[in-house]
């Protein structure tokens, strides 16, 4: 047996998320139904990171075990071939047979795009939470720096999860403003908001009760100096809103 | 009766481009429906170009009479929230009568992506033409040199297509290579080619045929040299394939 590592880009707009389940088009389903075609082996893939219905990934990693004899180069191609345009392999490798994209992972650094303005692009609408009251920035920084570091994000977990522990090192935790956004070379106007989050692991909806949490920071609704309290209670109904899965990214993962 | 000039703009991916047609959802039947709820009057928007199906539209400009007593920022208002989130108007204002968006128009400006390199981001394919082939962009610009300027486009206009005259003036054809695009705050790698296109007017299928045509100058189909030629045939028969509509921005309009 050899191990493929990919790395995966997808618009996670018409899919139920990563995790395969019945009756839902979901990413993993996707490649693992790609890959029967290929191979005619039914292969489990996993992946550094279970994204939620509607979320995308940029640079996504995900390994495979195959028995087949294909080189990674063409692995890459054949899945392409077989993927909506939606979902693309853009690198493939051979790793050691013990690599694992989750448990090895150092860091992942996830990316949250909020569009704050009163008329939202057809081109952002997609890709961004829509919030026309205007937040206030400072605020949102502030209780974001509360959250940086070693702490248990266990308020911030969604209900009903089961891990071992809830403790997470967040190394980078940025809010920044901006009074436009590029768009494949077009200036779109408006202010825009994007949330880094940089952490050594995450927790099952972790970065979009964070920013549904900074939102109510920045309209105002909790103040920032609340947020260790929120930390303290290890309780999801301490902390804000889940914020919408279309305006977060994975963007990358490093080991 | 009073007129109100509308900016609009749209991701053209799902709808059957601006004009109304029978059995097919257009920009143009979505506004005039959302018209007909607002006001209960049957209005008739004109623009200043009929876009394909397909093309987005980055600074579409429409115009509308209404006997209605409506203030141009209730319409705005009013009409975003009967649109699609894919259809958005981000300026309204009353104008005088007698405007009219295409017969005004001094100058049109569009834009179109071409994505020049093996495996197209998910976030690229609905915007952008996907062309695997390494293309030559100097030979691109050497070709869209001997297209700047007053000539008889009749080689770039679609077949069948009655106007008074094909002479259109280009002011401005330029070719940029880059070697990756901003979306939204993230850095998409891989080689992408913008066409900008400037005229006082445009053909049916003008952009799309001039970017098809220098596509095939950029694969090396045909040489730049022979555009003055594809000019002077003055049949459509003359010029290159017609690029897809998917690539192609209406950026903006100038009056």
């Amino acid at each position: 047996m050899r191990k493929i590592k990919l790395i995966i880009q997808y618009d996670g707009g018409g899919y139920s998320g990563w995790q395969v389940q019945e009756n839902a088009v979901t990413i993993q389903g996707l490649l693992e139904d790609a890959l029967f075609r290929i191979t005619g082996e039914r292969i489990s893939v996993e992946s550094a990171g279970r994204t939620d219905a509607g979320v995308h990934a940029l640079g996504q990693v995900a390994a495979l075990k195959t028995s087949s004899g294909l080189d990674a180069g063409i692995f890459k191609r054949a899945i392409n071939a077989v993927l909506p345009p939606a979902v693309r392999v853009i690198e493939a490798q051979e790793v050691f047979k013990d690599f694992h994209p989750r448990y090895d992972a150092l860091k992942k650094r996830y990316f949250y795009l909020i569009a704050n303005h009163d008329v939202c692009s057809p081109f952002v609408v997609r890709y961004a939470w829509h919030v026309k009251r205007r937040l206030d920035t400072s605020a949102m920084s502030e209780a974001a720096g509360y959250l940086v570091g070693r702490h248990d994000f266990k308020s911030f977990c969604a209900a009903g999860s089961s891990v071992k522990t809830t403790v997470r090192e967040v190394s980078l935790l940025k809010i920044e403003p901006t009074d436009g956004a590029e768009f494949l070379g077009m200036r779109l106007r408006g202010d825009f908001i994007r949330i880094t989050v940089e952490a050594d692991g995450f927790l099952r909806h972790m970065v979009r009760n964070i920013a549904g949490t900074l939102v109510d920071a920045g309209r105002g609704a909790v103040s920032p100096a609340i947020m260790p309290e929120i930390l303290a209670k290890r309780d999801r109904g301490a902390s804000g809103p889940t914020a919408p899965g279309c305006g977060l990214f994975l963007e990358r993962v490093d080991y």
